[in-house]
């Protein structure tokens, strides 16, 4: 019997490690022997460090790097066979490091990203994964180029500060000091987002509320901000990335990172489930199981479960989710390659009651998956 | 595909007729052309008149008759293939006929119990399945008897009035005028109940409170009434009742029914299962649905869905149960024959909005049993 646990994280309740164990644990109550590979996913939000390092056994390294305020933090990162480099922009420029009443996008840099990315060049890796959610930054990437070697100068030939509202100063852009090992080191990016750097779509105008631009007039001046940077820069490189698709992750740190590291944009989940060689255990699974905090009508829409039900599918292999809650139209899924979902919600109860129960919720939910695969036992009876 | 959906009552949110139908629009949903055969429950509370006259498909027949407090109200039953009659108590007798404030044990009677028996004996039907629950006397039957024929006289040879006040006044019991039918009726009572007439798991103790006794002063001397009069009717018919299981059914109507109609207590959903030949068409089922409002460890005591498991497991036939809510423990009934259990919730919620969207949960757990079990077309890809 060999079962493969491949889930998202139930995100502010438990990592997709836990998730997986959790189900694990559930399944062992029934069949107390099987075969089970965990592979938690990771769609380049957080936990995908934590994720990817773990499914396939590699190691933390952590650097002190600077904050999203300029203040000092510890950033971690994985280090996967010394091939590949697993990084979150949000360990060193995330949202979650500042206090509420501190988010300030018209400062905030993307500086500590930039030095972790020097920091796995030094481990001399093939390949850097970064993934990019939960920024606090809005500066376009211009900090993390900056602490990899690119300058970027006022009028008085000064090197401009910290943050977006430096950004409308730039006259001078020079890449000329930028890290050599950028040009043979392959930089991809874990984001499913879409947006371009500016507009109405853009950055600001969607995620700028979030990181602290508290009145219109705000959003809009980040947005023009970030437009002047757009400018300067297609003037600097010969190519535009104010309009491109995922230009505007993390605050534009999607176009800094087209534009001085070479990335590749990879919508996450392809790309981890291609990394941890989802293919190669559901070929030879009984049953795949997958799942995600909320699944809903939206879920049918390129997220981590209808991923891995795609692979699932392929193989003729049976894929159940287990899921935190469902929302609107969840059974939508069932169109989409899930054959069933199972939540963890067993009685009326509050949210918070919920996520101090995790566990013993999705013990019992992995229980439930267990049997309900196990009802063929009557077939042919 | 044959399904045989035999579940209880969600009580308070859904009957167990509305249940099955949920359930069965979950499962078209998935295969619209199933021969779906549904067994709704009872197990002699609320309910159980609709229940068995709807899957027995028998005529509903309705009656004035006198309610707990003396008050004229229309009850109704059930006559089934005029052979049996189906009554419930609390459809005269029962607590939801009185308003909260009027409640008082000491007073109330189940004369409108007798006179529904009687009009059933109309019908000269060969059995009349009686359903206890929910009553609001604590009168030992006896106003049920005055009903049926017989007599209590006090010691000025004076009838003695409606409730268990007047317990305590009976000095004879005279028998003589009891209809004559019962002598070639069987009566059954369904009933999971076993507390004995008396004492502190007795009929005043354990069903009192609910009943309007406001103190253990009340509930004491309330207790006493049923004693003198549990004596009283071990003077006259030779046997004892006072401390016979299930005597203290229904504020003592349990020992009035065996005392004065020789009734047989029968636990509520075996005789239910068997009459609504459950067997027969679980023989020829590939998939049995039961289920309840609420699954705990003490639904393994008997309750409608183990019982259902029974007969399934025997004909191996897998059973699944759709549950509103599972509490603590839930799991327990796996080890009792229940191949897998479905509640409803989906999310956190409050108990106010499951019961309101009680139909749409339902439908979906009602698909969710269905593709459950359908992974087994996986088998031999």
């Amino acid at each position: 019997m060999n079962i493969v646990i491949a889930t998202d994280s139930f995100k502010g309740s438990a990592s997709s490690l836990e998730v997986a164990g959790f189900i694990e644990k559930g399944i062992r109550r029934v069949t107390p022997g099987a075969n089970i590979v965990k592979l938690p996913l990771a769609d380049g939000g957080e936990g995908t460090v934590e994720a990817l390092t773990s499914t396939l056994e590699g190691r933390y390294v952590e650097r002190e790097v600077t904050g999203p305020l300029g203040e000092k933090v510890k950033a971690k990162f994985g280090i996967i066979n010394d091939r590949i480099a697993v990084i979150e922009m949000a360990e060193a420029s995330g949202l979650t490091l500042i206090k509420e009443e501190d988010k300030n996008p018209f400062i905030t840099t993307t500086y500590g990203t930039g030095e972790l990315i020097k920091a796995a060049l030094d481990f001399d890796v093939k390949e850097i994964l970064i993934g990019i959610g939960g920024s606090a930054t809005n500066d376009g990437g211009v900090g993390m180029a900056q602490a990899l070697g690119g300058s970027f100068k006022d009028a008085d030939n000064l090197e401009i500060p910290f943050g977006a509202r430096a950004l409308e100063k730039i006259q001078y852009i020079d890449l000329a000091g930028l890290d050599k090992r950028l040009a043979h080191t392959k930089i991809t990016v874990l984001s499913d987002v879409t947006n371009p750097l500016c507009g109405e779509n853009g950055a600001s105008f969607v995620y700028g509320p979030q990181k602290g631009a508290s009145s219109s007039e705000e959003i809009q001046e980040l947005d023009s901000l970030l437009r002047s940077y757009g400018e300067k820069l297609e003037e600097k490189l010969g190519r535009t990335f104010i309009d491109v698709v995922g230009s505007g992750a993390a605050g534009g740190l999607g176009a800094g990172l087209m534009a001085f590291c070479n990335a590749e944009v990879n919508s996450g989940i392809e790309k981890i489930l291609e990394i941890i060689r989802l293919r190669e255990y559901v070929e030879s699974a009984d049953l795949v199981i997958t799942g995600e905090g909320k699944m809903d009508f939206q879920s049918v829409q390129g997220k981590a479960p209808i991923g891995v039900a795609k692979i699932a599918n392929a193989f003729k292999v049976p894929v159940v989710a287990v899921v935190g809650s469902e929302g609107d139209q969840a059974n939508q899924v069932y169109k989409h390659g899930i054959d069933l979902v199972i939540d963890i919600i067993n009685k009326p109860m509050k949210i918070q009651e919920a996520m101090k129960n995790v566990e013993k919720l999705t013990e019992d939910a992995g229980e439930k998956v267990m049997r309900a695969y196990l009802l063929r036992k009557f077939l042919g009876r």
